[in-house]
């Protein structure tokens, strides 16, 4: 997917919302665990129900790879049943040396056909350029993140060779943001840590972010909105638990619905009120 | 596998060799493209013909990742396969979220039986500590690569909440060293960057480390030996593409097998020279 066609759907839906995946087989109501198949049955209600609400899916390969091979044969289906309008991540935090980058681009785009991947940025260039070498495809690098552990590097003082001194996140946008163009990067930045969007804007004003976080990590969407949002709106802002565990009865995919529909709902208001 | 029956197998294979299997379809002999299941069976044939001289294999997810989830079904196979007195390592380079990375580390330990996995130290602890609560498995942090993009952040100059200056990887060596201890942590640590091995062995002196960037790219096995080994030996030096590819005729095993006791011979006489 293009930004361009990324921005439309955005305007369209009047909603920057992203629906985060985490499916794991012990969440899901009990009453499903008798079916066949329960996780990618509640998956494809869950869609259904929210798809009219969000711009963005992001299925996480852990709890895939976590139920063993037959589960990416799940994700290879799953991935055809998604709704085609929307931007589709892999939540997959890779990141290797160069030809072994290569073999996991190939893998989310070609094989799994996702439009984004989220890369760590540790390893450096070599290591997030092959995913920036497929056309409409996007690396979403991680830049500032919403657990706890961003504190132990993410935001140490560094000095950089032009002997400026600012937080490692920053110098990560920095120097990466000129791999690749704000047309196939984005950066993964934590909505609990609102109060360093603005520092993030001040280095890559365009660029669209992923922001976790909000809900029941904590971070607060108007903020992020206020100080995140560009005039392209440049944010896509995930929900998971939120969302998808709304319920655990019967209604869980109208309660899924619900939720995001009060989401999408408040973001509506914030476009008009920051996107500019 | 625990940390003295690791030092028992290097002791008594007189080798700190781990094989790399980056096993690349395009990359195997023509001759054995027109069977079934190739890789598998090339896997099976490189083992049989090394396992007399490594004490570790070392899959990389990506590969395997790249064909699809039916290659997953083969992983499953391969690792059944695998020799019991070979440490086995998922060169998968996850790290998550709390609850993500729990899920990938019951992935690559309950399911797949790897002994260690490789993670990336970008989202710090928490994302780290689910890898080290598993029974004689182990984390393998990143601290410092072998890739050109090493040179991106690895090697910035941070300053710590304590005032003192160092290299960003040595940062990630001295705080991450708290998290487990030398018994269910190892690190990564380049060894295109020989020099570098003191700073590294300055501050965790007692830790095993994966080395990578021996052969193909270029470092040196006896500068690694002296600067690295400790009274354990403490060392597993990868080696991938020197081995598995040796040869691209009917003869590719036996060179694979030639090339690691070419390897291991090397290795004997630093452990005499060495290990202290």
């Amino acid at each position: 997917m293009t930004r361009n066609e990324l921005v439309e759907q955005i305007k369209k839906k009047q909603s920057y919302l992203c629906v985060g995946l985490d499916v794991d087989f012990d969440k899901i109501p009990k009453h499903l665990k008798k079916r066949d198949e329960p996780v990618s049955y509640f998956i494809e209600r869950i869609v259904e129900a929210t798809k009219e609400y969000c711009v963005a899916y992001k299925p996480n390969l852990a709890f895939f790879e976590k139920m063993g091979s037959e589960a990416l044969n799940r994700l290879e289906a799953e991935m055809e049943e998604m709704p085609k309008d929307c931007f589709l991540i892999a939540d997959a935090k890779r990141g290797d040396i160069g030809n072994t980058s290569s073999m996991y681009a190939k893998a989310f785009f070609d094989i799994y056909d996702f439009d984004g991947v989220t890369v760590a940025p540790y390893m450096g260039k070599d290591s997030v350029a092959p995913f920036l070498e497929f056309k409409d495809k996007w690396a979403i690098l991680l830049a500032l993140t919403s657990n706890s552990g961003a504190e132990d590097f993410q935001k140490l003082e560094i000095t950089n060779a032009k002997g400026e001194k600012k937080m490692l996140f920053e110098e990560v946008l920095s120097v990466s943001k000129e791999w690749g163009t704000p047309e196939n990067m984005m950066y993964v930045v934590g909505a609990t840590q609102a109060e360093m969007m603005k520092r993030v804007r001040a280095i890559v004003p365009e660029h669209f972010l992923l922001v976790p976080g909000v809900g029941a990590q904590g971070g607060s969407l108007e903020e992020v909105s206020k100080y995140g949002m560009n005039k392209d709106c440049g944010l896509l802002v995930n929900s998971s638990r939120q969302i998808i565990y709304a319920s655990s009865g019967e209604d869980f995919a109208e309660k899924a619905g619900e939720e995001a529909k009060k989401m999408q709902q408040e973001m509506k208001q914030y476009l008009e009120q920051y996107m500019h």
